[in-house]
């Protein structure tokens, strides 16, 4: 099977080393500048768990002649970078995968041409450590399903790789949901504490945030309250099973980036508005983020 | 006039020091280590604005024989310091004048003895080099009036320094709510975002988090609404006066010490609570900073 990705973050890496194995991948960069790098290395290198080099092709999307032939095109740049992606997907046919965090961008895959278009999660930790090396640091899944049109027959169904598994799920709607609160909660709050995600339950005070925050984000979501429990304790799974990382809004704040606060809690906090729900604390916390954003950062 | 000056912090040294130069002051402290430094020392020194020697008399307070001699007591230690200081001058007959943060301890005071209880504010900037020497890093006024009893014809009438005003007002309730709500709002949010006091104001972000954090407290606290500007303009003016200042909670959490979180957003939860007002990002602040207290700050 033809793969194309596009996006070569520490996400898009690692899908193009690890699929790679037993497709014939193309990388579609930003910039022609990793193109070269990854061509002139002939491949991919991961780290960390279970490391491997890939061989693997690489252009700029800008100049891409190669996206028009792709079985399957998996988008993972960021939700802020859609708009500008979408100029070059928006007339081709084959399935489309996104993989962003957030669901503000769901809408926008409304004008797609593509007659099959999927959205989907992953849970791997990673690192981009330089143009053709990531680290992958923590191990998970990819989730998929249908968001809409057709779906395919076996999409990825060929992938048989048990150490990086992908799912097809029939309904990826609660995943999206599931994903965006643990994000919701996690990153922000581990921005603006700058503290690893492990110690937001072992602190009682953070986890009485955490379980706040939670409750607030679900109600503002418009998630029933005997639901709001099941998701708190998902994401406090998540807490601790990612206990030593530091989630990638810390690491933003701490670089001096944009995060992705805007997709993620900001909008949790535009669904909440529209159901005239007020989410006092989550207000705040996303304020919090949006400064640190200008002020570069605590100078502790 | 006998003075006698109870707590060898930062605003007791500086009390000391400045009003040594007209009164006969002695220093009552908590160890017996600071009073030996102090009468070595011959007295206390004062650096930053207008720097002074004074001298000064000191005695640890478990061992004072003068404290009963004195014409006028006055508390600097830390609210949570209180009780321990009510064993020693419960009897005592003398007017007293407490200068804490908070309002929480002001139910206290009504099982002393002594006939004339003021209460007051500092509005001064000061950090406490070493045991006899403080530095007066911001300067402004002490604010005092009766509490409860007999108001005296003229307490620290005799003072007359231009370089540190002490002024008497009819009523220092209003005074105590503003310092209360001021720093309810800049101490917490320093301690947490990392940054200083000026930082607050000049970011459009964490001023929006002010704004609405000022509000929330007002609210708790019972004011009414039309009055809640006033109260921001205030505490946005303070800000923007301290600029350069690290607020004593942010130094706090910078040294792992206990902060005063308790006496100060503690409180106002307490009273929002009794008024059956939520507030949310208070009480999600609130438990930042305690986290931040036992998680021994934070980790960039």
């Amino acid at each position: 099977m033809k793969i194309g990705i596009i996006g070569g973050g520490s996400i898009g890496l690692l899908l193009a080393g690890r699929l790679g194995k037993q497709h014939e991948v193309t990388l579609f960069t930003r910039t022609e500048c990793q193109a070269d790098h990854i061509n002139r290395a002939g491949g991919i290198e991961i780290k960390g768990i279970h490391p491997v080099f890939t061989a693997c092709r690489a252009e700029a999307i800008s100049r891409s002649k190669a996206i028009g032939v792709q079985d399957l095109l998996i988008v993972t740049v960021k939700q802020g970078a859609i708009d500008e992606i979408l100029a070059y997907i928006q007339d081709v046919e084959m399935p489309l995968l996104f993989l962003q965090n957030g669901m503000g961008h769901l809408n926008k895959l409304d004008c797609l041409h593509s007659e099959s278009v999927y959205v989907g999660i992953t849970e791997h930790g990673a690192l981009r450590e330089n143009e053709t090396t990531t680290i992958h640091t923590g191990m998970g899944a990819v989730r998929f399903g249908l968001y809409r049109g057709e779906r395919q027959a076996a999409l990825l169904g060929h992938q048989d790789d048990s150490d990086f598994p992908i799912e097809e799920v029939k309904d990826i709607y609660p995943k999206l949901i599931e994903k965006l609160i643990a994000n919701a909660c996690i990153n922000p709050l581990t921005a603006v504490l700058g503290v690893r995600n492990g110690e937001i339950m072992a602190n009682p005070y953070f986890r009485r945030v955490l379980k706040g925050l939670c409750k607030e984000i679900c109600t503002g979501l418009g998630i029933e309250e005997e639901q709001h429990h099941e998701y708190l304790e998902r994401v406090s799974l998540i807490c601790e099973r990612t206990a030593d990382n530091k989630s990638s809004m810390l690491r933003d704040i701490e670089m001096h980036r944009k995060t992705e606060i805007e997709s993620i809690l900001g909008f949790c906090l535009e669904e909440a508005n529209r159901r005239n729900e007020k989410m006092e604390a989550a207000s705040m916390l996303y304020a919090m983020v949006r400064g640190l954003e200008e002020s570069g950062g605590s100078e502790w």
